[in-house]
């Protein structure tokens, strides 16, 4: 019944976010329905904003609403240093960890020729540029640790070396607090590989 | 980071949706601006229509488009028998169970004085009207089962009396295929009271 209409219009649209499925977009379209209409116009409102006027930062590829992103455009941080990163989201999650105060570069996605991603849909052509600018001290490669992340680790450090830039990958092990017990297969392969002497 | 802004306007605005905490919203998202954003566009859209032209149907008060919702302008359908729900999902369940063919009455809330919700507010007036109408055979309660929805079923079986229509309650007790083991004792006290012959 009635999934014709605005409703069910609403209710298949509402699927096209992440995690939500059917049961769940139903739910929601009656909760913006039942509740307060105007903060259901304001979440519509903001979306509508954010997708007119959020772009690429022009140096690092991040989302942001000016030319330069929040970190690009601070004089205080250390512009020596890139942190290259898969998606928008990572950038986030360094950001919220206050562990780095260099810059990042963000690719999009990873090297994955079987998609028809190349250097040229990463933008590594921008980022060579900065390497070959000589001002860059360490590449931090930070993508995941999936077979395509590694190749693209992997692929970012040559280009490191070519322009004798110093590049590094960020530790995969046991997480913090996580009990060896739980702990997947892989991830303890990497662990013992990569111990450092205490 | 980044928590004024547009990016994260958007990430407290969709903290509004029923089951949306901080992190699903971080990932919803960049998810909405990363993927393909004409999508995103059409979900905002569709919000912001649907709050514009869903209306209460002017007979049953249940969500449609139109003055009257499709089952109060199908003329197929039993007019004699009237289902009271609380909510407009309640509707949408009993009509995805194929199970009944009369029209409906959505009340919108349940009786709860200490919340300042009474007759009033739930439109029973207009409820009244149809049950004095002497064309009504019966009322059937279905409010959910908290003290609340037991407590606006047992009003509204008087309101019924009072005006000699037949009013029924649907059953409570172990739903199908559920297994005792797990069935919690309040259900089970409702299946032993409420067993029936065979």
């Amino acid at each position: 019944m009635q999934t014709k209409g605005v409703l069910g219009q609403l209710i298949k649209d509402l699927c096209y976010l992440p995690g939500v499925g059917a049961k769940t977009a139903q739910r929601m379209t009656f909760y913006l329905l039942q509740h307060d209409r105007k903060s259901a116009r304001r979440l519509a409102e903001t979306i509508l904003a954010a997708i007119d006027t959020i772009v690429y930062c022009r140096q690092c590829r991040t989302f942001t609403e000016n030319e330069l992103c929040e970190m690009c455009s601070n004089k205080q941080r250390d512009t020596s240093r890139i942190c290259v990163v898969e998606n928008p989201a990572d950038v986030w999650s360094i950001e919220q960890a206050r562990v780095f105060n260099g810059l990042f570069f963000v690719l999009h996605g990873r090297l994955s020729p079987l998609d028809g991603i190349g250097p040229e849909e990463l933008g590594l052509e921008q980022l060579e540029k900065k390497l070959a600018s000589g001002h860059i001290k360490e590449l931090i490669l930070a993508t995941n640790s999936t077979v395509e992340g590694e190749a693209t680790a992997y692929y970012l450090s040559d280009l490191a070396q070519q322009h004798h830039v110093h590049a590094s990958r960020i530790a995969h092990g046991v997480p913090m607090g996580g009990e060896l017990e739980y702990i997947d297969s892989g991830t303890l392969a990497h662990a013992f590989n990569g111990r450092t002497k205490i």
